[in-house]
């Protein structure tokens, strides 16, 4: 995994183009952009010694917009270049067609090129210090201010957060938070009850397991039974060898210890598969095709092969996670993204502890308890930090949040991350969306042909809230009477 | 002023006697103390480079609650010792009785004996760094987290936060961020909205003036008059002599600049007055009479006095304010207290910047404009740090708080404060309490047999509410089917 390295993506797809057609028009000068435009951001909201700011990133269109106050739809930026989750979130424009709606993806702390201390940002803890939800949560509530003062006809414009996983999480806790700056927020695959032990440590992996258990006979099985085809081989020298050239590893594995980084390359490829497990053609971790893990079945029908037959299966299946499109002469165990999964990330050391276990029988992976000791010294070793578990649960109320309003949390039923999403209402006003043939925030794509219609019930359920939010707001007699 | 340096009061009156004789019982080994119970509070909760923590002091008092997940009422301590406060909050021991609740009052750190760094804890802006409402909100967070898992029969508890003043704002804010922490708050005198232009600067020192102007003939005028008769006199060094003589200075005048300082002092005392105008003799601020500013009016009746004579009388009123007890032998202009007007404090040049401003004419001070250009300077030269006046609306919303719920606003007439206070219910469930005859949180304070009916309706609306709220609690279904 590259540690939260900046990772810039190509602006590829139409919505970009948008974007940047949007930008040349150059219509925008009031924000003072004519490429993506920046903010000034105190870089410690929760500290007044150092008054340090950063440039702040994020993206804007209002080609639905109609001024006057109409609503805006506003991505709270997760993990990642924020054009990456815009490439990612076509539901977006989708709704701002229906809804008149101005578009913003704010770009998160520490991730894409808002970079509080530049290169300098990952440095070391002392440059760590200011990655937290909270900063983060602060920064969009800021820009809202700011956008807000700044755009003509913005002033008392209703805002709705929107994101997904991490960012989905953002989107609740920016609700809870600043109710006062949203009115609303779609937390789409959002996990946030994936702390302390507010939900099973090892549904997630079992839900993994699933989806390959259902798209293909013997597929789960073949790869429970891979890791000691692994442990067998890594045993002799030759074995080693054999294992690097078969999976095309670009570094070759040296010793039996190694054996353990290519079955955690494994399980985090069978993970990625399981999130991104798309009805359609998709390019979000990687450009797969559609159905992705029933694809990837198709090589592993039999478990009860021999252990280089088996294997050389296996190899096709990630092969064709990691080389779709048939242009990599070697497989990087290295490069992992630091995207859904935080375990891999600077936060998951700090406040971001989400308990995982799995242990062999409800699940296809090897059995491996959670170990908070474990993670607690790694974290020491990796970063010069220790994780606080219990901080996210005092700070956002586990599942003691029935007195907040506004929040729709979808779910995908193949998601991993549903095993800690709220999936059922909590109140009238704090709804569950679980949609059964989802992976993860697959309504926060772009409307798709080969939707299933859960998926499209889903955002249509989703739309409705929204506008009730609006309806809501523009009726508020009590901040109207007091600010318009 | 003394810039926040701690200030240990005497453990004087009953219900400090109380705690004293509580915690020799030694009843409460389960949460290690026997003397005020300390607990070890992390410095930086937003930041996790630092792992340092500090003693928090809090004091707890179960006299009255029978276990069994009985309620909790949580003072959110403020600016100074907590004893201080705890010895001015006698409303809350006449509410355990009645509700059987447990008392905690939490110090508020950097105050009192809970100093993160000890002595040096005021040395510089890097240590006055976390000196902020966020993290004295997850300092309480925490607290109750740590007291619902230690204290047996209390993991249910419904708690309830109670504050006066800046401690006042800080319930109400608790119960706006941590709503799963709080299930209700009473914010006595909380000026939530003297920030930004939510209110107009000049209000509070209006309110400061009508006071004095109810309490006798003559006697803001008099107030109004001594300013130019101060300049008239402090012309010269044998005026500025006589001055130092007359206020009985501990350190005489020496230039005309220094006429400002006693200006300033006077001011201060005027609007300290205004503060503790209670209906009995009581010891907040200083030990004083019944209705003090009556008290202090007697000597005000002729404004038309000439400069010494008008002077003279100025000097028996303040006398009154800072020497009712007879022992000083000369009054210290320096010695003015860190507690209600934040002002003088430290984080008013953080994020506690209040706009107040006087134009003579509807209030009897000498005009001055709000500047903020010259807050900021001062605050550079004082403490290093900036002030940033629009982070505490960005926060807490400014008036834009309608979706909370479960917020008691009480407020004084006769306060000051009341100017930025919520004086008009928000809704069902954010409602306003006016106490016409009543100065700063004069409902906090212990029943009396003076108090105005006002008040006495104030408290039994108060306890009301209180008791609306821990009956919802235990009605709540969703918590209860997934946490009993």
């Amino acid at each position: 995994m590259t540690k939260n390295k900046p990772n810039p993506h190509p602006l590829s797809n139409k919505n970009l183009f948008k974007f940047q057609s949007y930008a040349k028009r150059g219509k925008k000068e009031v924000l003072g952009f004519l490429d993506f435009p920046r903010t000034q951001t105190i870089v410690d909201h929760f500290g007044f010694d150092e008054n340090l700011t950063f440039q702040q990133r994020y993206l804007i269109a209002d080609q639905h917009w109609k001024g006057d106050n109409g609503p805006i739809l506003f991505y709270t930026g997760n993990e990642g270049d924020i054009t990456w989750f815009c490439n990612n979130t076509g539901f977006m424009w989708d709704v701002a067609e229906e809804l008149n709606a101005m578009l913003v993806f704010a770009e998160h702390r520490y991730y894409g090129e808002s970079l509080p201390f530049g290169n300098e940002s990952f440095s070391d803890s002392k440059h760590l210090n200011y990655l937290t939800s909270e900063q983060a949560l602060a920064d969009f509530a800021v820009l809202i201010e700011y956008l807000k003062t700044n755009i003509a006809g913005a002033r008392y414009s209703p805002v709705i957060a929107i994101g997904g996983s991490y960012g989905g999480m953002l989107a609740a806790w920016f609700r809870m938070k600043y109710p006062h700056v949203v009115v609303g927020a779609l937390a789409a695959s959002a996990p946030i009850w994936q702390f302390g032990d507010l939900v099973p440590c090892g549904t997630y992996f079992s839900i993994v397991t699933n989806d390959f258990r259902k798209s293909g006979t013997g597929c789960a099985d073949s790869i429970r039974n891979s890791w000691n085809a692994i442990d067998n081989l890594s045993l002799t020298d030759a074995g080693l060898q054999w294992l690097s050239n078969t999976f095309l590893l670009c570094s070759p594995l040296k010793s039996p210890q190694d054996a353990v980084l290519l079955k955690n390359w494994l399980s985090e490829t069978w993970v990625n598969l399981a999130m991104v497990n798309y009805p359609y053609k998709a390019d979000f971790l990687q450009p797969l095709p559609a159905w992705p893990i029933q694809e990837v079945c198709k090589f592993l029908k039999d478990p009860s092969l021999p252990d280089k037959l088996l294997l050389q299966n296996v190899f096709q299946a990630v092969n064709l996670y990691y080389n779709y499109s048939g242009v990599v002469s070697c497989l990087d165990m290295s490069e992992t993204v630091c995207t859904l999964s935080l375990l891999n990330c600077s936060p998951a050391c700090t406040e971001m502890v989400m308990p995982m276990c799995t242990d062999g029988v409800n699940d296809m992976f090897e059995p491996q308890k959670w170990d908070f000791d474990a993670l607690s010294e790694e974290c020491y070793r990796l970063w010069g930090v220790r994780p606080r578990p219990s901080w996210i649960l005092s700070m956002y109320g586990g599942k003691n949040i029935s007195s907040h309003s506004n929040i729709i949390f979808s779910n995908g039923g193949l998601d991993p991350w549903s095993a800690g999403g709220v999936t059922q209402n909590i109140s009238d006003s704090l709804v569950a969306i679980v949609i059964p043939d989802g992976a993860h925030h697959l309504d926060l794509r772009s409307r798709n042909p080969l939707d299933p219609k859960s998926v499209q019930q889903a955002r249509a359920t989703e739309i409705c809230y929204m506008k009730q939010w609006i309806k809501e707001a523009s009726h508020s007699p009590w901040e109207s009477t007091l600010e318009k």
